[in-house]
């Protein structure tokens, strides 16, 4: 009977110290992955779903580049676009999409870097059951930033 | 003696789950902090200590602009450069330091993004305790990407 208690004991233990474990770990991930920026503004337009936008680096006539730090939650994504003087996305959490008119759509995990050239008509954002975040690098703002379209609708968003 | 037993059991069994998820939570942060690019190659030149370069975008004609992941050894820095166009630094692991010729060292912490302005003479690197990761990016890269100076001496490194 003592025994018994002393291995129950044993495991309610190591059951608190696991689920402690667990949520340390969780926490830590949570900080250092996409909370190294703060989660900035909501975005009210061009958006379908919501998303969070977080200016990094502001435009200017020297460096004419502009950085964003976003975050969507999944399901969210941006209506199509275009940028002049084309864009670069480092993704950084979760699993995104991004399509250019007329192709597939993409997956994208933490880690891929992907170009869009100037003037071709995209939308990028989280996939249907992850959140994802990227930075969005616009280089050359002399030409030009962006140029928002329509949304893109379910269908568009599920690959129909 | 059979309690005796049983209470081991359990206190090994704790340590080992404890150390189990202890070594899951490093590799975890390791992972996805300065994890979610491959660590690249060590640079040889125009570096003082350990630090690795991974390309993630090469230049080109169209967006003109080159982004690296560097990630730096405690005690690591590159040497005294320009960059002819400007450079952007986003820190996302560790402490480091950044200094532009005549000012004081700044410290630099994970969510730090800092301009180097064109033709401004500076450095950056790890602090003396800890690693640093940032992204690099050069924009403007029509204008030129950089020119390599002198190593920074030990005095420079510790501000005297």
């Amino acid at each position: 009977m003592r025994i018994k208690t002393g291995l129950k004991f044993a495991a309610v233990l190591v059951a608190t110290l696991f689920q402690m474990t667990l949520k340390a770990q969780t926490m830590n991930t949570k900080d250092n992955q996409t909370g190294i920026f703060p989660k900035g503004e909501k975005a009210t337009q061009n958006f379908t779903g919501n998303a969070w936008v977080k200016t990094l680096v502001a435009n200017d006539d020297t460096l004419t580049t502009i950085i964003s730090n976003v975050e969507f939650e999944a399901g969210a994504r941006n209506y199509w676009h275009t940028h002049p003087a084309g864009q670069i996305l480092i993704c950084t959490e979760g699993t995104g999409y991004c399509q250019e008119k007329g192709k597939p759509i993409q997956t994208l995990h933490a880690g891929d870097v992907i170009k869009i050239q100037p003037g071709t008509e995209h939308w990028h954002g989280a996939s249907p059951t992850s959140s994802f975040t990227h930075i969005a690098i616009n280089v050359n703002t002399e030409k030009g930033v962006v140029n928002w379209l329509k949304p893109v609708t379910e269908d568009e968003y599920n690959g129909k």
